[in-house]
């Protein structure tokens, strides 16, 4: 924006600035600096936790006045509603960008679950994950279990199809989908005191561990494991 | 007990009681009901959350005053410590369970993990999975962090020694220990709204997901993967 203030052309002609553009520029600022006071409000809840954490804690953070953050959200509740929001955005443009992929669903599978284990492993994990248990308002909490609901029933979709596309082995997609969402879910709970990966590091680790599996793909299908799996049972009788 | 007292030996020759015996009752009463009172405090927890259940509330539910309460416990921290311990006790037994088993390490790890997932699936899972995060005292906090990270590893070395048996794929012990606790970790957050499966069904149900992964088996390794992925790769610089 600044560029084009100081480009030679305005400098010969300088234009009668748009109001229009003008207000769509203060409205893009203002929006920029909501974004900043959401991110701020996430660090801050990470750190001290949601109900530890006061509006002046985060104006205090930005450097500016409560009053400045009343200015871009009405409420604490409002914040941590929006921090999980910024969350789960992340996933549901993932969605969005594989739904006309022409690949096999796994791969657009894959491609969520990556994008999901980002967001957990970002400043909005701990909120995409916690905020439904903070006593938020009804309608709040209404908004996050359909958005939660949303996600779930999209990963088991790309899960059915990929059963009927031959690219995912025979599951039950519900159990398949809650086994994937909560490994995933759960990075939030350790990766502020474990940080040795990067995000997008832990999402691929995790999508190789959900690919392929505990059982090594050289072994003749069944046969070890029916062996092992009498030897169990013929060793817990004993 | 109660049948032992009854029996005809007992009727033709009362035996004078022993001591030892009442005192070693006594005990076993007492640990009998300090079980209650930590499984009363489990179901509460659940129901309210810890910061919104009183000792009160706990000792209506068992129907005895608070003092009766506070002669098995010493605080309501000390409750929730007793509840994370209960749950943990779950996965303890089971390592101690398969550690002399003469069978591969992924039948030992997968039966860990099938208690594991029953444990959570208990009434004890709330308080297994956030207990940490409770502001209990210090000594309280390090011991739970210490039975955590006793589980982590010794899930990471039942994998170890399943990649060395051959009986697990070559991985990374530390992300797929991860992975597999945090699936099972979050059946705490979804099991209390959503109950259409036992814990063992659940339990089962995760640990096929965990063996056998989202890749089918009958697929040639590689070929299908490969292809997708390049597929994929061209689509996104579409």
């Amino acid at each position: 924006m600044n560029s084009r203030r100081i480009s030679p052309r305005a400098k010969a002609a300088p234009a009668v600035p748009s109001p229009w553009r003008a207000s769509r520029e203060r409205l893009r600022d203002r929006e920029v600096k909501r974004e900043a006071v959401i991110r701020a409000a996430a660090r801050e809840f990470n750190l001290k936790g949601y109900h530890n954490t006061s509006l002046d804690d985060i104006a205090a953070r930005l450097e500016v006045t409560k009053p400045t953050v009343y200015y871009y959200v009405t409420s604490k509740e409002q914040l941590l509603f929006e921090c999980f929001v910024a969350g789960v955005e992340q996933i549901r443009a993932a969605f969005r960008e594989v739904r006309d992929l022409a690949v096999p669903a796994r791969e657009r599978l894959n491609a969520v679950l990556r994008h999901y284990g980002e967001a957990v492993a970002s400043e909005f994990g701990w909120c995409m994950v916690r905020a439904e248990d903070q006593d938020l308002p009804p309608a709040m909490s209404r908004h996050i279990k359909t958005l939660k609901s949303e996600i779930d029933h999209g990963i088991r979709r790309l899960i059915k199809e990929g059963v009927q596309d031959g690219s995912i082995a025979s599951c039950d997609p519900k159990m398949t989908a809650f086994a994937l969402a909560g490994a995933l879910n759960w990075i939030a709970h350790w990766y502020r005191e474990d940080r040795s990966l990067t995000g997008a590091e832990i999402a691929d680790a995790f999508v190789t561990v959900f690919e392929g599996g505990l059982r090594p793909r050289s072994t003749p299908q069944g046969s070890v494991r029916e062996r092992t799996r009498r030897r169990v049972r013929s060793a817990a009788v004993r």
